[in-house]
């Protein structure tokens, strides 16, 4: 049950260009957002939430009367929930580079009137926290309650942390990290590759044509997908049970109920999800790094104003908790007042989309005392 | 260092049939197998090694002179080395299904004269033993000292064991499993996908074929390169390290050290495996349970007659050490003479490949016990 009700979708056009930090400039774009709840007079009651790699700005409420499904983090999102409603007003835009409204390589290339593709520029976490930075000047915005975002989101909150200390009162880290492992980008590697080497990619130029590089799309959502899911969620979730039936199938088409998961969620994904989106969103996340950025994790964290939160949750180990935890010590380090919670469950980096509980009473009891 | 020198790989023909167990037979099918060290008169020192997922019959020494690739674990066969070939007598052969001289979907099929492809029957860890079990009759071995291997070796070695309980003296597992996990048999499936949807794979009809599915190949062998690191050695091994430049390149090139080591292994990969063969073993690997084989694992141990080691890697999340546990749990509770290391190494999976000790201490000490 959303709290939220129908809600409209809302997209600003920026003139200026926007200047990235590859050099490269953007002019004719836009950002679409969603708001939840009303600002107060001195619009000092918004918290700005960031949406994860494949979500969008609806994070609550749906899209008409009909709609069935409902915003990505509804759980968390209206009156009486822990992004109450009736105190603060919850503004969720999507990323630049992203597919869902905001500008980003499906979009038109105002020099050719065609879609980008591998001609819009590459874009790191700081240039998707300077487009939104443009969005709360037009929203007229002079300083956040609170920041919140997780796994992608939560490294924007914590560069919009950094750039711009003054902006925000807290900030809510949530399942994230100040740099990918080695790990983390070998795995986002092998996604792109699938997509590039899927033949109907075409070097990024496939909008106009039928065929479009879906299986490569699906492959690499598979790969994100096991990384969301813990092996014991997974074990808990599927084990070894067959997928509606008795015996092995001696084929190769799906066996096992893990396999008729990913299948439905890589097939789930490709409908609505651009893969040359997928190749710039997880190319920003492998860049990101703050201890590279500002000399040591230390020094970015000395620039920091905000209170902090900062949850992890013990059984993902695509962002394990000691990546937190890095960040919590480098706060502490520059005196900076920080609360940590490493949540205790077996659902992996996903934890934040699955449960209410426990994240709603640590959120709740930080917001009460901003 | 291979004290081995020139060794000349063998290949035996079959003309009886090969029963499966999926119900369908092999005919006119062979095995390659290569032989370190000398049987004594009664063929009673033979050590029997079987390999992982990607390897061959080639486990030590060279084929030529000139040849300067030695076998995949040369490191421990040799005078006076693990396996020791003043005492032992070691056999390797390449397993049913692979690519590398034994028959599998590459090979002629004897009833169209063509490459069987998908009509390669499906195949278990089982028909591997079997076929095994008809190589040691051909050599006439009474039964052999030790079994030994790793990975998806070890899950044949323990096949080995409760089937044809009285043919061996001892058995040593390294890295393996009773079965495999869900997360285990998700990362196989994405790597099937990603060469079944790849254009050139022609539903396994390639052979005769310009271009053969080597993209797809790269990709399922990029995934399982992950899982055979751990993420901690990737981080000792390669960081955030750029790939010989100073900054990044805004491009979607290897930005990393991590991904061109990756794309180096898919690359070097391709060259030597078949992609079906990929297909038909990772589909082995998900198919073996010896749980669900024997009604329990302790009742498939019960059935066990040999000396156990087992050996675990405490950095392998593929196959974690507490796989290993329950084996050497269900064997304890049958009262079975079992000893159990699990090696602290930061390695991950593929420890056995790297590092000779502790593993050659374990094994020399055990051998010399049984």
């Amino acid at each position: 049950m959303s709290g939220i009700g129908v809600v409209k979708p809302q997209t600003h056009f920026f003139q200026e260009e926007l200047q990235l930090e590859s050099g490269e400039v953007l002019s004719d774009w836009q950002i679409s957002y969603e708001m939840y709840g009303s600002m107060n007079e001195s619009r000092t009651n918004v918290i700005w939430l960031i949406h994860a790699l494949s979500g969008d700005a609806h994070a609550a409420g749906k899209h008409n009367e009909e709609d069935k499904k409902l915003g990505w983090w509804d759980m968390m999102i209206g009156p009486g929930k822990a992004l109450d409603t009736n105190i603060y007003c919850v503004i969720c835009s999507n990323v630049l580079g992203s597919c869902k409204g905001t500008t980003g390589p499906s979009s038109i290339n105002p020099k050719t009137q065609k879609p980008y593709g591998l001609d819009f520029p590459m874009i790191k976490i700081g240039d998707m926290v300077q487009a939104q930075k443009c969005l709360m000047d037009v929203l007229n915005i002079p300083k956040f309650h609170t920041v919140i975002g997780a796994s992608m989101g939560g490294m924007q909150v914590l560069e919009w942390a950094v750039r711009f200390p003054d902006l925000m009162s807290s900030i809510i880290v949530i399942a994230s990290t100040s740099k990918l492992s080695a790990q983390s980008i070998a795995f986002n590697q092998v996604g792109r590759n699938a997509i590039m080497s899927d033949n109907y990619w075409n070097k990024g130029l496939y909008y106009d044509k039928k065929n479009i590089p879906l299986q490569g799309l699906a492959i690499a959502r598979m790969i994100g997908h096991i990384t969301y899911l813990s092996q014991e969620a997974m074990h808990r979730k599927f084990g070894r049970r067959l997928q509606d039936k008795k015996d092995l199938e001696y084929e190769f088409g799906t066996d096992f109920e893990v396999e008729s998961y990913l299948k439905y969620q890589g097939t789930r994904f490709i409908k609505t999800f651009d893969a040359n989106s997928y190749l710039y969103l997880t190319k920003a996340m492998d860049y990101f790094d703050l201890s590279n950025d500002h000399g040591s994790l230390d020094k970015a964290m000395s620039l920091i104003k905000s209170k902090s939160l900062i949850i992890s949750f013990t059984s993902d180990w695509l962002f394990p908790s000691e990546q937190s935890l890095d960040i919590v010590h480098a706060l502490m380090h520059q005196g900076k007042e920080v609360s940590f919670c490493d949540i205790e469950t077996d659902c992996g980096h996903d934890s934040f989309l699955i449960s209410e509980e426990p994240l709603t009473s640590l959120m709740k009891g930080f917001l009460d005392h901003v």
